[in-house]
C-alpha cells in the first residue's frame, strides 16, 4: 500500500516507529506493535507500527525522527508499506522462554536484531527476563559474548600486547582506573581503557576523567591516541563496541536485573583487542558482592568465560566495605587520582591501583605490585597520566589545587565519641548524588574519617560540597533520613546498630 | 520545575508519555523511562518520560494525546513537573522475578497500576514473562482474578440467577454462543454474554453477531437489554470488565504466551455476576488443547479456581478436530446460527449448543440437553434470538437468505477420490483470513465435506467467498501452500499423510 510520508515530532532513542491511521491498519491487516517494511526511493526500513485514530490521516504514514532520517525522505514523498512477519529472532526468544538453550546462530540473530532495532521493548524485556529467571549457561554466555563482539566494531592498535582492567563497580570514590592505567602504560603495555558514565552512582570513570581532559572521541581518534601514548581513558558509550549491550542496559535498568553481566563486560574488552584483563570484584557489606563465596563464584565464571574466548582473566577480590580514599564526586576524585600518581593520596587508593596493575604485570610475566609502586614513586605514572591528558586535549600541567569542588558546603560532625564501625556506601553515594553529582562535577563528599578511626563528639566526619545551594539543601534534607556513619564504643559492644529495614538496592554499573 | 505544555501528535493507546529536552532531564535528574508527576490546574497525572535532544525545546514538555486530554490543559499552559519514584508495584514485579509468590495486596497493586497506566511495557512484559516461566500458583490465580474484578466495573441485573458460557476457542466456525445463549435465556436463565472480536481467528462471536445486530453498547445499555430479554450477545471490549486483561493481552500477544488464561476468563465472567459457568474446551489434533489429558488438567484447574471464587464451573470437553458446522466467516456463520435455532443446521452445530446449554441446566438443577433440544424444536430459541436481535437494534425479522456472503468465489475440488481423513483447522482459518475475514464480513468458507465423508475426484470440497477479487486472489495463492483437506483411501492404509514440518501456532482467543 502507498502512503504519504509525514514527519513526527518524536525521538524514540533509536527504535523505528511508524504510525498509520486505524482504517489503513485494517486495510493492511496489521495490528499495533506489528512490523511493516517501508520503502522509499532506494532505501527501506523495518518499523514497528503504532495506530492512531485521528492524529494521522488515512493515506498518511508518520515516521519518528530516526526512521525519517534513516529512510532519507522528505515530508510528502510516497512510501510503499507492507506488513512483514516477525523476525526469526522473536521465535528464538519464545524458544528461550519455553526453556530451550539457544545456539550461536540463534543468539547472533537476536543480538543483530537488537542492534538493528528490529525487536520491540516487549520482546527484549521478555528475553532478558527469561535469561534472568532461567539463568545463562556458560555456553550461552560464550555465544552471547561472541555475538555481541561480532555485531559491533572492534579496535586494533599498532602494539600487540593489549591489556585492560574492569571493575564491576558499586564502591563510591573508586578512581582506581585513573591511577592504574598510567602505571600500566608506563610499563610499556597497551591499555585502551573505555569507561562508562555513572548510571546509579555519583561518578563513573568517564565523569571523573572529564575533569582532566575530553573523554568523547571517535574510534579512529582513540586508536590514534593509544598508538601515541599507549593508553587512553575515554567514554565508551558512543564507540559501538558491543552496541547490543547499550540497548540491553536500557531494558535491564528499570527491571533491576543484570543477566548479561559476564558477556557485557568481556565483549567490550574483547572488542578493543584485550588479551589480558583484570576484573576487580569489590566485596563486602555495602558492596554489590557481599561475601567471599559469591566473589569466588563470580571470579571462577569470569575466568572460565575468558578461557573460552581465548582471554586471560585475573580476578581481584578487593575490600569493598567503605568508599575508596577520601573523595567522592567527579572533581574531588579527579584531584585525589592526580595526588595518587604523585604518591600523595590515601594508602588504600595507591594500594588498590598498584595491586590491579601488579596482577596484570604478573599475567603478562613482567613484574608485580612492587613494580607498580616503583612506577609511581619514580614519577613515571604521573608523567604518563599527563601524556594521556595531553593526548585527550586536556591541560597536561594541571595541578591538584586547580581542581576545586563546589563553593557550597556543609560540615557533618560526629554526634558522639567512639569508633567508626561502618560507613554506608549507599548513603554516601546518595548524599553525593543529592548534592548534584555527577552532573555537577564539583558536587561530592570529602571524608575525614574512615572505618576503624576514633572520633570525638563534635569532630568533623565529612564535608558535603555542592555547586548550588538548592542541591546542598537537598543533601542536608536527605541526611536526616540516612546514617552514613555508624559510631559506637567498639566492635560488638553495643549490639543494635540500626533498626531500619531497607530494600536491597540494585546497582547497575558494569 | 515549570514547563510550557505542548501537544504531541501521538496516540499511545492509553499510556501517558511526556517528552522533555535532554538538558531539562539532566536538570530534573531524570532518565528516559522514569516517571514524572505533571500537575496543571487542579489535575495531575503520572507519565513515563521520554527524552528528546532537538524536537522538544528547553522549558517545554510535550504530552501525548492521552496525557494532554487527561490533564485537561491547553498548549502554552504551565505545568509543574517533578520526578516520582517507581510505583510500589515495580518492586512487587521484581519480587516475582526473583521467584517469590505475591500476596493479594501486592497483586492488586500491580493490577491497579496496570489499569492506571503506571507500568511501562518493559515492566509488564517482565511480569507476564515471570508468571509464564515460574507458573501461576492456584492461590496467585485466585488473587489475580479477584484483583482484576476489583479493579474494574461489575454489572448487576434484576434477576438473580446469572449464568454464562465461555469457549477457550481455536475452532473455526464455532458459532455455539449465538445458538446456545437464546436456548439458555428461553429457559428463564439470565445470560449476559460478552464476547471478543477475532484476534488471530477469522471471526469472533462479536464479529458474527454484528451481522445480525449492533454489538457495541455501554454497561448501562447492556443492563437494560438483559433486564428486558434475559440475555445479550455483545462485544465486551469497551465495558471495562476486568480491564487489566485487555492490557495484558497487548503484551502477551506478541510474545505468544498466555499465563493469565484462568484469571482472565473467570474475572470477566464474575464481573457480570455469573454464578454458574460452562467452559468449553475444544480438544483434539488441530485444536488449542491436543489431548484429553491436557483438557482434563485444564478443566480441573478451572473448577478449582471457580470453587475458590464461589462460582460453579462445569467444563465441556468438546470434539475440536475440524471446523464446527459448514460455515466459516462472520456472515456465513451468522446465517448458520440462525438456521440452527430453526433446527435446520448441521447436526454438530445443534448438538454442541444443546450440550453446552444442557450442562448449564444441570448445574442449576433445571433440566438437561433434552430440554435444550425441545427449546429449539418448539421455536422458543429462535423467538428468543429474535428478541435479542431486536433489543440490540437489529432486524428481528431477518431471514437466513438475507445473509449473503461476498460475491467473489472460488470452488475447490478434490484432487482424488477417497475418504476425508482430516480437515486442518489452521489452514481453513488462514484461508478465510486471506479472503478478508473478519474485516470483510462476507468473506469466508463454506464446506461441503467433513471428516469421514467420501468424495470423488473433481467433487467440490469447499467454496471460498470474498468481497474483493484481490482478497480472493490472495486466498487462492495461499491455497498453493496449504493442505486444508487430507484425502486417502481410508484410515491407516496410506501411511504418509503429509511431509511438511510446521511450527506450532499460538492462538490467543480466550
Amino acid at each position: 500500500m502507498k502512503f504519504k510520508i509525514k514527519k513526527l515530532q518524536l525521538e524514540t532513542g533509536g527504535k523505528f516507529i511508524a504510525i498509520i491511521n486505524k482504517a489503513d491498519a485494517e486495510r493492511l491487516g496489521v495490528r499495533a506493535l506489528e512490523r511493516v517494511k517501508i520503502s522509499a526511493g532506494k532505501n527501506e526500513i523495518i518499523a514497528i507500527l503504532d495506530i492512531a485514530s485521528k492524529l494521522v490521516k488515512e493515506g498518511e504514514i508518520a515516521l519518528c525522527e530516526e526512521a525519517y532520517k534513516e529512510l532519507g525522505v522528505k515530508t510528502g514523498e510516497i512510501a510503499n508499506v507492507f506488513p512483514v512477519s516477525k523476525p526469526k529472532s522473536v521465535e528464538y526468544i519464545r524458544k528461550r522462554l519455553h526453556g530451550a538453550y539457544l545456539s550461536y546462530e540463534e543468539i547472533r540473530e537476536i543480538v543483530r536484531d537488537t542492534v538493528e532495532k528490529n525487536l520491540s521493548e516487549i520482546e527484549l524485556a521478555a528475553f532478558l527476563t527469561a535469561l534472568y529467571i532461567r539463568k545463562v549457561s556458560m555456553e550461552e554466555a560464550e555465544h552471547l559474548t561472541r555475538a555481541m563482539i561480532e555485531v559491533g566494531k572492534t579496535l586494533e592498535f599498532e602494539k600487540k600486547l593489549v591489556v585492560d582492567k574492569h571493575s564491576i563497580g558499586g564502591i563510591p570514590g573508586d578512581k582506581t582506573s585513573i591511577v592504574a592505567v598510567p602505571i600500566i602504560a608506563a610499563a610499556g603495555l597497551t591499555i585502551p581503557k573505555t569507561s562508562s558514565r555513572a548510571i546509579t552512582s555519583p561518578a563513573g570513570t568517564a565523569d571523573r576523567m572529564e575533569c582532566l581532559a575530553c573523554v568523547e572521541f571517535s574510534a579512529e581518534e582513540i586508536v590514534r591516541i593509544v598508538n601515541k601514548v599507549g593508553a587512553c581513558l575515554v567514554w565508551g558509550g558512543a564507540l559501538e563496541l558491543a552496541p547490543a549491550d547499550d540497548i540491553f542496559i536500557q531494558i535491564e535498568f528499570p527491571l533491576g536485573i543484570d543477566p548479561m553481566l559476564f558477556p557485557s563486560i568481556l565483549a567490550k574488552k574483547r572488542s578493543v583487542g584485550a588479551e589480558y584483563v583484570v576484573i576487580d570484584i569489590p566485596t563486602g557489606r555495602g558492596a554489590k558482592i557481599k561475601t567471599m563465596e559469591e566473589a569466588l563464584d563470580l571470579a571462577s565464571d569470569f575466568s572460565e568465560l575468558g578461557r573460552r574466548l581465548g582471554m586471560n582473566i585475573a580476578c581481584a577480590i578487593t575490600y569493598g566495605e567503605q568508599p575508596l580514599g577520601r573523595c567522592i564526586g567527579p572533581i574531588l576524585e579527579a584531584r585525589e587520582a592526580l595526588l595518587a600518581v604523585q604518591n600523595n593520596a590515601p594508602e588504600d587508593v595507591i594500594d588498590k591501583a598498584c595491586s590491579i596493575a601488579g596482577l596484570l604485570f604478573k599475567e603478562v610475566g613482567n613484574g608485580d605490585k612492587t613494580l607498580a609502586l616503583r612506577i609511581i614513586k619514580s614519577g613515571k605514572a604521573e608523567k604518563k597520566l599527563r601524556e594521556i591528558i595531553d593526548a585527550q586535549g586536556g591541560n597536561p600541567k594541571i595541578k591538584p589545587e586547580d581542581l576545586s569542588p563546589g563553593a557550597q558546603k556543609l560540615d557533618v560532625v560526629a554526634e558522639r565519641s567512639g569508633k567508626v564501625l561502618w560507613i554506608d556506601n549507599r548513603a554516601i553515594a546518595a548524599l553525593a548524588k543529592a548534592a548534584g553529582a555527577p552532573r555537577h562535577k564539583g558536587a561530592g563528599i570529602l571524608l575525614y574519617k574512615k572505618t576503624g578511626d576514633r572520633v570525638r563528639k563534635g569532630e568533623k566526619l565529612f564535608t558535603i560540597f555542592a555547586e548550588k545551594s538548592s542541591k546542598l539543601t537537598a543533601a542536608q534534607k536527605l541526611l536526616e533520613e540516612e546514617t552514613p556513619f555508624t559510631i559506637a564504643k567498639g566492635y560488638g559492644t553495643e549490639m543494635l546498630l540500626k533498626s531500619l529495614r531497607r530494600e536491597r538496592e540494585f546497582i547497575l554499573e558494569r
